[in-house]
């Protein structure tokens, strides 16, 4: 069916997945399970922190003034009149020429404005601390909003919350977070050769190996995969797997049905149901050449190349940072041959890095391509745009991580 | 108690950690499971993959020498006998002259030694094909046990599957993978000025930030985290919570109470227990100086600083690559301004990348330390060894991600 051929960039087919990609629904989450969700909304301040002037170090509330020009040889001297409880507002102010002890996080009394480290302090009796340097105004203090403001947008709608994130909603008080419901993604693998896992294969048999690999893929980019039963070359078997799934997820990604022969009755089904589009099948990139994607109403399909390291490469290229646009992670580092491109397509190939103690290395994991062990070495992989014929041995490149 | 006091590097309070770390059990997951477990033991393949000699392209299986000298514009003649069949073994052979179709994947009939890709031949009526360019003996195969040999090594105990380690794991039929048991780790916050995330904090207050940031951090480790109901700062009841944590689970980290003055029944409290002893008591670094270790039997008990900037930092230096030693990712980038250091110590400062063209830059993020909103902007941390002075503006560095 020439009629559907539609070779696209992938590029191009990135971004027709990415307009055609189902809308993300918001959930409100506990924010003890908020580690690696994506957030939802711009998230502002509720309150000023810290909430009051609070000391960073262990020492004496003071007057900055009057420790100026104090020094080792020519001590300052304060009258000691209390101490700073911590959790309690103290209740009393700091006048010329006294102090209080203060804890690390304790509140400045009133009229205090700096604190000075017990380090430089020596205590004479039992009212009097001498002060061997001085402390500028609102040393070692933290003021009132000086880490977070009221009402100033702590994060962005699409970060991914990691610890840090985490803590600093919880210093505020944020329990419950908005965050983007995870996609569910169903998984079909097709193919009369494909046989479970659990079975011994008989000669011209592969088990069915995208549907565990492409399923970790996903988790691994926050979503939730629904791996399907394989589904035998019958169109109408086909049609109701493909049904039962499109029913019940956001996305369905089929491997197996996209080399040429079974692909015809692979598109047939994709494209038997009601507001169906062909987005694009095929994509000018090595390797996943028979690539397709299908939009059927507010859903897509995706049908990836059936073998095992072509269909997590293009999912890779073209899937994972569309369903997790901050997952990927990219590091620079050093090509250590030259590896050649045909131009016209992208060419996408696995390295293996290694540190140095200089800058760290890339290698090609090239050999005889679609060995998966060799993708299991890999680390990531490097992207040789189509308008370039190659690149060289030391160039410095982009490697996305796995 | 000064005999407690035992200030090491942090490489000597990591080292300690790691040898007294729980030893890690093993156990059998479904490989459906798998992803981002640690595997445990070393894995031999049980069988040759592929298990037959088969045809990378579409196209025909024919003997090499037979297409030797064919071009364009002088094609080869081959005699096309039959076809082979996705997922059964042919029952017929290539005698000289022959040809036969074959799909990707297609097992090669017996006495034929490589695949012509359609693309390179014409059909001549029914049974005779052009051939346009010659194949080399082997190519467009991939043969018996190239991609992986039965016994050979498929990975070693101590990587972190992903994705395409689960493909390879399928394609070799093993559903059933030994990994480590997640680590159980408990979690207890003290201090009364500590309160929990749903109240309103009275001034003097601060939230329990910990137990939430480090809960997400073990987490991205691959632990189990439990979060223990705060406990204040009395004795008693502080023995008999870090008691049932210790029962409960492999380690326990505690945090708030190791600043002076707390710290002291705290550790009393850690030491307190049949066959404890005292690893180290503060390490030599910035941020993070009141950092303890103790062993409990074969347990460990963590007491973090209670500031949550500092108890993160610990966290990631100290205790985050001990629990997943593979979960340390480093990437090179340049540091954009000089930065300080005081010799004697190492220091620990979080950075913001930036992707540039040429080199990924690394903005250190210095200001007030202790700043959660400013450790929740970087998207890692450099290491200043303690003989260095600082860094350079333009000097690569190592940023270890969060």
């Amino acid at each position: 069916m020439p009629e559907f051929l539609k070779v696209l960039t992938y590029q191009d087919a990135r971004q027709l997945i990415i307009n055609h990609f189902p809308a993300r629904v918001i959930e409100y989450v506990p924010l003890e399970r908020c580690n690696n969700r994506v957030l939802a909304l711009d998230l502002t301040s509720p309150e000023h922190m810290p909430a009051f002037n609070r000391s960073t170090v262990d020492g004496y509330a003071v007057r900055a003034e009057d420790t100026f020009g104090s020094s080792e040889s020519l001590p300052g001297m304060l009258n000691y009149i209390d101490s700073v409880q911590m959790g309690r507002e103290p209740q009393f102010a700091i006048a010329n020429g006294q102090c209080a002890w203060i804890p690390t996080g304790g509140m400045l009394p009133p009229d205090s404005n700096a604190a000075i480290m017990i380090e430089y302090t020596e205590k004479l009796g039992v009212d009097t601390i001498l002060v061997s340097r001085p402390v500028a105004p609102g040393e070692n203090v933290m003021h009132r909003g000086e880490d977070v403001k009221q009402g100033s947008t702590i994060f962005q709608n699409g970060k991914i919350l990691k610890a840090q994130d985490i803590g600093l909603l919880a210093s505020l008080g944020i329990d419950q977070v908005p965050v983007f419901k995870a996609y569910h993604i169903g998984i079909l693998s097709t193919g009369d050769e494909i046989i479970p896992l659990s079975q011994v294969p008989v000669i011209g048999q592969v088990r069915d190996v995208n549907s565990y690999s492409i399923a970790a893929a996903l988790e691994s980019c926050g979503a939730v995969p629904h791996r399907y039963p394989l589904v035998e070359d019958d169109i109408a078997a086909l049609r109701q797997a493909v049904a039962a799934a499109l029913n019940e997820n956001d996305v369905v990604i089929m491997s197996g049905g996209s080399s040429v022969g079974v692909a015809d009755y692979s598109v047939e089904v994709m494209l038997s149901f009601p507001d169906s589009e062909m987005l694009f099948h095929g994509i000018a990139v090595k390797p996943g050449k028979p690539t397709i994607g299908v939009r059927v109403g507010k859903k897509l399909i995706i049908g990836l190349p059936g073998h095992p390291v072509s269909a997590l490469m293009v999912f890779n290229i073209l899937c994972a940072s569309v369903i997790s646009p901050d997952s990927l992670r990219r590091v620079d580092a050093q090509i250590t041959i030259n590896v050649a491109s045909q131009p016209g397509r992208d060419d996408f190939f696995p390295v293996q890095l290694a540190e140095d103690d200089e800058v760290t290395q890339a290698k090609p994991l090239l050999g005889k391509s679609g060995l998966m062990s060799i993708l299991a070495q890999a680390d990531g992989y490097v992207h040789i745009p189509y308008e370039k014929q190659g690149i060289r041995a030391g160039d410095m490149v982009k490697v996305n991580l796995f």
